[in-house]
């Protein structure tokens, strides 16, 4: 039997001040999701173009949402599923991974599924950080880290990747996005446990170099740190691409790959994603999974498997990379026509474009809390507003020591339908008459 | 182009001793579920069965597995979900969940959808706790709490519920197991965030009293304090059931409820929970979901919306609450028979069943993982190895301070199909000639 009921409006009696978010939200400035959300839905431009987050502009393939439906069906699916995922889909992942990882990979020890690689990273960072243990990021990087490892009690450590020496003034290859070595271990001290590369990278669209790489790793070892690699983008590689964990024992024996269910097949809304590692780091870090979300749900697991044992057959990665790139391609020529330098992705689906030769006209009205901001925000301000295009500022990705390093690009997201993708070079368009041409 | 290479046979020159698990894992001791699950999977007794995790036995029903289907197909569900949940969501758990806790929700800004019922309640701790911060948490408690809090940097400070006095010798009713409220305001210290609630509880299946809950309120709002109040089996109440957030005003402002779809759907593979409390806290809340999680699973929110709103209609409630207490009845005759006393629940499916009477044969050979734990591990064991019937040993949710209340106890999970309870009853038969008739 269940009471309802009837409680009279509410006054304020409770000495509420003290229940206050914890310090560790206490920092945050308004995230650059949000500030851009709002300002495309503030938007006065029709039609408008959302290029700015990286959601599909399709459904995912039918082969996948097929198998889903059927596990609907199945008993086991709907029950707790096992805390390293179900066996199927890490027989699937091992045997779509032991060849691009160059070694048998245990199906039962050395991978574990956590619900999206998000939730795997986090996982990783719970399972290994003390408070206080520092963690080495490259600049640009995907904000959510941060959150995820101060949650652990981690502490940033940030050393940029250097923008292309002429990207201001000519399109340059996204491998010119250079790691100065010596500023690297510089930045590593007693309390280092680990480095996160992320490859194909998220922003700057760069594939780490085999040579950069193995710097990286040689370094790991001799400090004796762990790799987090974030491969999520590894199945839309346009040039050489090398798995760190690939280069040598000692190397494969710290490194944890991660990557995503839902970016590779178009379902990132059903969150799955895996951690691959030696067996001794996977079993603490289905420890933490199992504590963050005790298990990933268990249809899109079996849907999972059935998709990465399907596409060893069905030509589905060749197909999507070449589609992805086609779009890359299409979107892109836009900046040519304009004149705007960008720095051409070597993987992934996002592409940043300098655009230091805007010229915004002079005191064009920003809100304040834009106006505060790096000139990027300004920019994606300005586009929202005049062009009905919204895109990504950078800045956000950096410290703020380093922050000016992306003030003048703008990230566009090109994983859109390519109507929408040439909707978006329509308006783009708009931005001839501000171009300084000199 | 995926680069493969072949690595030779792996050779341990790491200094890998350094990357040690965080020492928030270090002072685990092996979990009660994988230590029944083992002993479980090693039993000779054939058929086996197994009553100590709350899995259900059945399908979630068909309403909810159709809207799932014809949510995949829907291109909005399979992209990452909005922070808080779909409206619909939010918008049919208002619906559903206004009338009971006597105030009009607001989808838009008092209900966050989160990965389960696990996941919101690591969000609330991941929301409001600094390190150091304590929580008090009633004895016996769900273990999951504890290495979550601790992952937040919270505190555990215990307060037990004291068991039946008559416990050992008769039936009693789960709403025996008391608070002592004196002892229960001496755990509060200046550090003290937050008061944990688990009403129906798990494992007693004590509801608890409106007078108790007022008391809890009463004492949170003189101290300042949150109320989290897990409410997951609240459809599973056979006794009046009352919900704290109704208690006026002043305690509804700072208590936060917490739900599962998974209970209440029979779903709990799918990873759906949600949290409502005041818009200033939810909002935190969601803060820390998309940190965790980034989001929840669309395609099942989708269908929990549709089954939320059909359930307003087509009896689903009253029919799973008579199902379940059924069940209660059934699978407790066995205790009767045999003259073992157990705690009658009032609400949720699990069943404490007082094993003082059972007389373990003198040298019964324990491993030494269950020889080193109190007499409910050594119980469990028993009946696993020589019944084939698994429960679970509830001294694993105590203290070390207070684990001696639950050594006499194992927990039953009734969530079964009725072929298995008959099952287990025969089995369980087995005991008589250890049972003391004196």
């Amino acid at each position: 039997m269940t009471t309802t009921i009837t409680i009279p409006a509410i006054k304020t009696h409770a000495r509420l001040d003290a229940i206050q978010p914890a310090k560790r939200w206490g920092g945050s400035r308004q995230d650059v999701w949000s500030i851009i959300n709002e300002a495309a839905a503030a938007s006065p431009v029709q039609p408008f173009v959302n290029m700015s987050q990286g959601y599909f502009g399709w459904n995912p393939p039918e082969f996948i949402r097929e198998a889903a439906k059927q596990a609907l069906d199945q008993f086991d699916c709907n029950r707790y599923a096992p805390t390293k995922g179900r066996l199927r889909l890490r027989e699937a992942i091992s045997e779509t991974y032991s060849p691009l990882l160059g070694r048998r990979l245990d199906p039962a020890t050395e991978i574990a599924v956590t619900t999206g690689a998000n939730e795997g990273m986090l996982s990783v960072w719970m399972a290994f950080l003390n408070p206080g243990d520092e963690v080495i990021l490259f600049e640009p990087y995907f904000d959510q880290y941060l959150d995820d490892i101060q949650m652990a009690g981690g502490v940033i450590r940030c050393v940029p990747l250097h923008p292309p020496s002429k990207g201001d003034v000519e399109v340059s290859s996204s491998s010119e996005w250079t790691i100065d070595f010596p500023e690297l271990e510089r930045a590593i001290s007693r309390r280092t446990k680990m480095i996160v590369i992320n490859t194909p990278h998220n922003p700057t669209g760069k594939v780490f170099a085999r040579e950069e790489l193995q710097c990286i790793g040689d370094i790991c070892v001799k400090h004796n740190l762990l790799i987090l690699s974030d491969e999520v983008y590894d199945r839309l590689d346009y040039a050489p691409f090398t798995r760190v964990a690939t280069l040598g024992p000692e190397i494969q024996q710290r490194t944890l790959t991660v990557c995503s269910v839902g970016k590779h097949f178009f379902c990132t809304g059903w969150r799955v994603g895996w951690v691959i590692g030696p067996a001794r780091m996977i079993e603490t870090i289905a420890t933490a999974h199992l504590r963050i979300c005790y298990c990933t749900p268990g249809p899109f697991q079996e849907a999972a498997a059935v998709a990465y044992e399907q596409s060893l057959q069905n030509g589905f990665w060749s197909q999507t990379r070449e589609m992805m790139r086609q779009k890359m391609t299409r979107f892109c020529e836009v900046f040519q026509e304009l004149g705007l330098p960008y720095s051409d992705p070597e993987g992934g689906y996002f592409v940043l474009v300098n655009l230091s030769k805007v010229r915004i006209p002079r005191r064009y009205p920003f809100p304040p809390h834009i106006q505060a901001r790096k000139r990027d925000f300004h920019l994606a301000w300005f586009l929202i507003m005049e062009l009905g295009v919204a895109a990504i500022p950078p800045s956000e990705f950096y410290s703020a020591e380093h922050a000016h390093l992306g003030e003048n690009y703008l990230r566009f997201a090109v994983c859109k339908d390519d109507g929408i993708l040439d909707l978006a070079k329509d308006s783009l368009r708009g931005l001839a008459p501000y171009i300084n041409k000199s």
